[in-house]
């Protein structure tokens, strides 16, 4: 079973993830605000979630993943490059999360941020901020890097076959799903279009600060709670 | 196993379905001039096709069905709408037809033409030329109507859940996959809008007479094939 949840305060995706034989869950990206819908929804399906999987360290939302872990004795999981040295599982490049029989696999897809990877599941691609559809994630903070991240996408995410979907991390105009064959033809930031080009793409965007950064960034480098504080509370 | 693939000629999406344990497979919508690709690609995948299935009478390509089953021995399937009787299954709304345990469900959606179906396998949609990416298909030929198109789309296609994936007919503009929760919340044609906006818009399209309509249609109704010039051939 496969669920898209949006955050529409952030316009963030969120994906629920359940193997229906074991009825084990994870859930990508989960945000903070949202928590009691994830429980309800966990209850109301009957499964059992057992990993939070973040596809970086968010800049502009505060994730769910350690209220999750206090309230349901989940695992965390984030790249071992985040620095967000809280969470049970430090992934890297080829590891491989089980949810009963079904495999979870980390691909490394640095560039938005050092620490950012996508999670391939069947045929489909949860790529966090790394790949957008029809874009793709800023690179000017948090170890980002415009080069870096045109290797990600050319070199891992557009060598899946061409059917392979592709769910983002955001989407602000309501797309929600796309192919990798879409994007590797139509993504007006990477389609025929060369590292250099790419880069000079990123550096001419001249994007504000993220409204959520100073806040988001070290909240989520603790999987979203204060530990001290959880402790007494 | 899941294959989309493409007549850059005609815009045209045909789709691959394979049920991996009976190695039994499905082609949706395949294209006269595309036949060798077909065979070619089952022979490699080690599969056996068993159903050609068209979404409609097509205006705009000759359909491979005929020559697949001559060449392949399979069942060709169309609308019983559609007044294409050499088809081996006449379909109706809510038949079941099975890959070994896998079932493909067809849904009525007639609307572009009196015959049109969309076919639900799993969690995907093939919904040929009733709901397109951002658009839908005309309703001015073929016993087209607009509020019945309406209708088809709006009670059948997107009372489907929000997850479930769209693999159109045509696009041209490179799109290739969507999703029932994407098209309900930005398609341009069918979005927030009432069965009379939606009649309103397809009214004042004044589209041209498709190029291939006088040679594909007839030739569509006998599954694309001169069975006299078959029978001697």
């Amino acid at each position: 079973m496969f669920k898209q949840l949006f955050d529409t305060e952030s316009s963030t995706f969120t994906y629920l993830i359940v193997d229906e034989l074991s009825k084990e869950a994870a859930l990508i990206d989960p945000v903070d605000s949202q928590l009691h819908i994830y429980v309800d929804l966990l209850k109301q399906l009957g499964v059992k979630l057992k990993f939070a999987l973040e596809t970086h360290v968010h800049a502009d939302h505060v994730t769910a993943s350690g209220k999750l872990r206090q309230m349901l004795g989940i695992q965390t999981a984030v790249s071992q490059q985040c620095g967000a040295t809280s969470a049970d599982l430090q992934l890297n490049d080829g590891d491989e999360l089980m949810l009963g029989q079904q495999i979870i696999k980390v691909i490394a897809t640095p560039g938005h941020t050092a620490g950012s990877v996508s999670y391939l599941w069947q045929d489909r691609v949860f790529t966090g901020d790394a790949l957008l559809i029809n874009g793709c994630g800023r690179t000017d903070f948090q170890g980002g890097d415009a080069g870096t991240l045109y290797e990600s996408i050319t070199k891992r995410l557009f060598t899946l076959a061409d059917e392979t979907l592709v769910y983002p991390g955001h989407d602000y105009q309501g797309r929600r799903v796309s192919c990798i064959g879409q994007e590797k033809t139509i993504n007006a930031r990477l389609a025929g279009k060369s590292r250099e080009a790419f880069i000079d793409i990123m550096q001419q965007l001249n994007l504000p600060k993220p409204k959520m950064i100073d806040i988001a960034v070290p909240a989520n480098r603790k999987c979203g709670v204060d530990e001290d504080t959880a402790l007494q509370g």
